[in-house]
């Protein structure tokens, strides 16, 4: 098929050349001029401006949007104005479910479609073909399989139309609140083996143990192997963990449902937990042990 | 190599089957006439009592425990008379890793070894294997590396000699913890995306979707792709989930290393939580809203 790809940072460029190679006619802008240079670089067909990339298709118009969250809206007052009815733009970022149903509403309004497609598989997305999550309607996502089959590791597997529109970028969001309970859970287990200084444990020892034939075995496993490899002791790295969203929003949406997930929650506490330098709770903790038991303070 | 097996419920009638298959000599027991009769189909040599399964064994004598974490000490009491100084005892089961480091010393006063294979497979392990997490001291270990490298995936990988007496089963307690934070994680982010009915999102298409290039693929992920196939509504399953100890273990070593480990905890709590169909706290909860806000109490 051919279609625009706007925003060429690590997701969108390699996602422009999974399709490129595909045999798909990939116009790829980024407003940023060493991100298309680079993209250039990596035989992705670039066009100068928005505009032009908009020009170069056929109608109707296929316009994949893969920018960060934040910016979308932006990206869409000034894609709009080049769309016809019929087009179709979809977002393949990590937009919260529910300002995507209101984008998906505005759009429709003009009588074009607007596609979420939660999108998972990180930099390994180029090699191994990602995982998608798609939303909206039959239609406009059943016109669109060619690119989906291209993206997904293999065109019958690792993509599917799950739901109306913001259903694709509402279970998306739902897979990275899994993530954050999978990654605490190996990160707190790996933190306890590394403790128990009397058995000196080789943690990529177990790691690598681990990958083969045990209940625990996992992509992020394998991920979690070679950051061992390549650094046993997590020498320099800070213990400081941020987070992109995802998160927070699957335990607001938990709640709104009434639905307890403490584990996924947990997991985003100990992300915020991890920022904090100088814990003005702990040191109202300290105070309060101080003030029932006269229990030592620690100066700081 | 010749070994007995002893025990053969699930995990020991499919090693002891394994082993067998991979040209060893196995010599089973089990204390139960229809768990010897059953492994005896399966074309595992039997034993008909204890003293018979090691009389049948040339000197320096292996033995593989496989029996329930309870009934560990008195399977040593009935067993150590019938061994002799050189011999070998390794307890495959779940056994907590401080009562087997003093079954090992035990063991070490008679001139014996032992040594602690945490093991993880579950019913999956005889066709593609078991991940073996190995203590004991080096020579007992590499004496028995043909038996690893048969129950292992492949002789080469998912097995380790991890550390001394005690830290194959304590790596098998980690791992266990670590299990209990990954279900509780995909069964929150499931229970998530049910409770979202305007979607109508099909459960089984997005576990099968992520199964595909998605961050969250793992084994555990395919297990519930599988359960949500064959029941995708999970009809007839009560929500009650028991545990089998390792969780425990691992919040109470966390505890005592002084490590956080709250979602691993958080995990098993929620199994606890599962078993309280009359919650005494809850109730009083509701008792303290009525006496400071006048809020209703639903009748029970």
């Amino acid at each position: 098929m051919e279609l625009a790809m706007i925003g060429l940072g690590r997701m969108g460029a390699n996602m422009a050349e999974r399709l490129t190679r595909g045999g798909h006619r990939v116009h790829g802008y980024d407003p940023g001029e060493p991100a298309r240079r680079q993209a250039a670089e990596r035989g992705i067909a670039i066009a100068e401006s928005l505009q032009a990339a908009v020009a170069a298709l056929p109608s109707p118009r296929i316009v994949w949007v893969m920018v960060p969250a934040g910016v979308v809206d932006d990206t869409l007052d000034a894609l709009l104005p080049l769309l016809s009815a019929g087009d179709t733009v979809i977002d393949g970022g990590n937009s919260n479910y529910k300002e995507t149903m209101r984008r998906g509403a505005r759009l429709a309004e003009a009588g074009m479609h607007y596609v979420d497609s939660g999108t998972s598989g990180g930099v390994w997305g180029l090699a191994e073909g990602y995982s998608l999550m798609i939303g909206g309607d039959a239609g406009a996502v059943e016109a669109l399989r060619p690119v989906f089959e291209t993206l997904a590791p293999a065109a019958d597997r690792g993509w599917g139309h799950v739901g109306p529109s913001g259903a694709g970028h509402f279970t998306k969001m739902i897979h990275n609140g899994i993530e954050y309970g999978m990654m605490q859970a190996f990160a707190e287990g790996f933190a306890i083996l590394e403790r128990k200084e009397a058995f000196h444990i080789d943690l990529q020892q177990v790691a690598e143990i681990w990958r083969h034939g045990s209940v625990v075995r996992s992509w992020l496993l394998d991920l979690t192997s070679d950051a061992l490899k390549k650094n046993p002791t997590l020498a320099g790295i800070a213990p400081y963990v941020e987070d992109s969203g995802e998160g927070r929003w699957t335990v607001a949406e938990a709640i709104d449902l009434d639905v307890s997930a403490p584990v996924i929650t947990m997991s985003l506490l100990e992300r915020l937990r991890s920022r904090e330098d100088d814990s003005f709770a702990d040191k109202l903790l300290a105070a309060m042990r101080n003030e029932f038991g006269g229990h030592r303070i620690k100066q700081g």
